[in-house]
């Protein structure tokens, strides 16, 4: 069997109209004669609205029935998919993750897939039945509902492309596909054809308005290809696939960046073994984020300078969690909560000699100061200030030829 | 075990703090030391709102996947109700149909419950655990969501406490028992304590604001006891039960009415086998409910005249259906749209002779006329004009002592 499983997104069922051409959008796959697998999330604003009912319940609403809850917005939106599907001549249905079952493990509410029991599924695709899964939603093993946690029905319908071996899996959203950089902030901005999942969980920043990390990491572990395309406009869109299946002379994939960084400097750091451990304690126990981390060699031997950056949000509470360690001394606390990220991502700068040179060289050029450098395999992020955020997107975009 | 079966209809959870109030009426049951099992109606008005998105969808939305998307409403409120009493400190959880499960037969979207089966829920019950059960829902025998037809969860309560034999089964609604008249027409009307189901059955068009018939019809096949109480203001309600169960000098139970009739009279139809037969046919192929019938004996055996009522909203299709109907003949039609029926229920009246003169003698004494008569075991109805509905209730409520 020719199996695609196809994705829709809370926007793209957001509407019964969105619910009508979403159901178009179906039916030509099966023209091409396709066996089709949907996964569909529940209309958009209706998980909203259902955690704020729980909220007025508890601030502590217990995670069984938070599940019992939230999947019921899934149940809405594939339940109407397969209603219009049979309005317009063909068969379908809906499933349930218990009705399926897709096993889960895990916490309520930040569950994995386990497995998929493909029987019923499988008879259902042969008797021509388009089946309509309802994503985001499984059940443990006392059959209670679970609920997946970050990524969601991506995660539904990666999981579903690999035990059903589909050769497509296709996320349809309210985005059509991955750029080079941000096309709201930069016009020249192109939408690339291939990436690799490596470059694609490199560019978060850009990637999760397209797909949460979490599930490109599901996709690359299961070395699922995976289709990203708009369900409002009939265009190619973003595949994210293996790097070795990627032909391109592009050394740099694309620039992301992010805008609301905040720098804190620790000067004269007493150095003993653990101290770095000691700073970042408090900090990671209050779900902070720390992101660049950079310390500088003491030149006695006994004192060191500390740099990193975190959200500026998290900036306040950072200084008070610094303030109030007793555990380190350091003689000068400097902030900055005016600086910005921009990285450029490519798993072409592993052959290629130079990229960082002609990085810094372009910037150098503009007279855009580095204020702190951090690398990866593939990826090259430098610290700016947020004043010349704009101009350093716009000059390694150029420098890189992703105009092009 | 102590069991008792509660349930809350839809204005009874409509709202998150309507669900904390009915949490805390079934944490009065448990002070008690019953074992309770909740049977819950969806929130008021998010049925509604998921029948207008399937009649967006189509105006011939698939009956299966329906009941797919209507019996999200009460997953809704029945994790709700659990999250909150899990929030105070008791052990509860929503069962949905196919967990208990509550197996069903006949058609989707009007299935009716087949059996409970009771292992899951009495291990829980003896757990210390409150079931709170979504109505209204159960599976098939494909493992397919069903939906119960009229009379939706309180079907689902009185199936429980007959599977479950239980002690009470309380539905809580929005008003707070049934009355001897409707208390928004006539000022005097009083709650009735203790009521047949034979009686509530007859006195269906007040009832029917508390209990669908198919209901009342259920408990009384069931002989499960009926407790109507308002989830607003603790008060005692109405007890619906078997007539032996009931000691009261009364000897009728109540006056009920319905406003908005009209009178069809055919003059002069030829009088052969199968006449009525005929005339009817077509009515009832098109959904139009005829209530009272009366056929005159013709003088000379060739001709007879016939009177229906009709509800007001069918006339004009009635007389339409009438007109063309090829295998009738008659002389003259004669409709009157400003008639209202007026009956006096009540079992008493099997073993009390006169009840029928004392009810014509009242209405005499205030100049009503009386167009149309219509007796059954514990009921007789009255046609009279509309202008003289309200009189005739109220005389009638005087006449019979339900003042008291």
């Amino acid at each position: 069997m020719k199996i695609v499983v196809l994705k829709f997104g809370g926007t793209s069922v957001g509407s019964t109209n969105r619910i009508k051409r979403v159901s178009k959008i179906i039916i030509s796959y099966i023209k091409k004669k396709y066996k089709v697998i949907v996964a569909t999330s529940a209309m958009s604003g209706v998980t909203n609205e259902l955690v704020r009912k729980s909220k007025e319940i508890s601030n502590d609403f217990l995670a069984e029935e938070y599940d019992v809850l939230v999947s019921s917005g899934e149940q809405m939106s594939c339940s109407l998919i397969a209603g219009r599907l049979n309005h317009l001549g063909y068969k379908s249905r809906s499933w349930l993750g218990w009705q399926i079952p897709i096993l889960t493990t895990g916490n309520h509410s930040a569950s994995r897939i386990k497995s998929i029991y493909k029987k019923n599924i499988i008879k259902y695709l042969k008797s021509g039945g388009i089946p309509i899964v309802a994503g985001f939603q499984g059940i443990n093993s006392h059959s209670r509902i679970t609920t997946i946690g970050r990524g969601g029905t991506d995660a539904s319908a990666i999981m579903l492309a690999r035990f059903f071996k589909a050769q497509k899996c296709i996320i349809y959203t309210d985005v059509d596909g991955v750029y080079t950089t941000d096309p709201n902030s930069i016009k020249k901005a192109k939408k690339i054809k291939v990436i690799s999942y490596d470059e694609m969980l490199e560019m978060a920043s850009l990637g999760s308005k397209v797909m949460q990390p979490h599930s490109i990491q599901d996709a690359r572990l299961n070395r699922i290809d995976i289709n990203v395309k708009s369900s409002f406009k009939n265009l190619p869109g973003t595949i994210i696939t293996k790097r070795k299946n990627i032909l391109s002379d592009k050394i740099i994939r694309g620039v992301s960046f992010t805008k609301n960084d905040a720098k804190v400097t620790l000067i004269g750091v007493k150095d003993k073994p653990g101290v770095a451990a000691s700073i970042f304690e408090p900090i990671y126990k209050n779900s902070i984020n720390v992101d660049m981390v950079v310390q500088n060699i003491s030149s006695n031997g006994k004192e060191t300078d500390l740099t990193f950056t975190i959200k500026n949000e998290d900036l306040f509470k950072t200084q008070k969690l610094l303030k109030k360690n007793k555990k380190i001394n350091f003689r000068k606390l400097i902030v900055d909560s005016k600086v910005s990220k921009v990285s450029i991502v490519g798993v072409g700068m592993i052959t290629t000699p130079g990229v960082t040179y002609r990085m810094f060289n372009a910037l150098a050029k503009k007279n855009i100061n580095i204020i702190v450098i951090s690398t990866s395999e593939i990826k090259i992020s430098v610290l700016v200030n947020r004043k010349d955020l704009n101009n350093a997107v716009k000059v390694l975009h150029k420098e890189f030829n992703l105009e092009k």
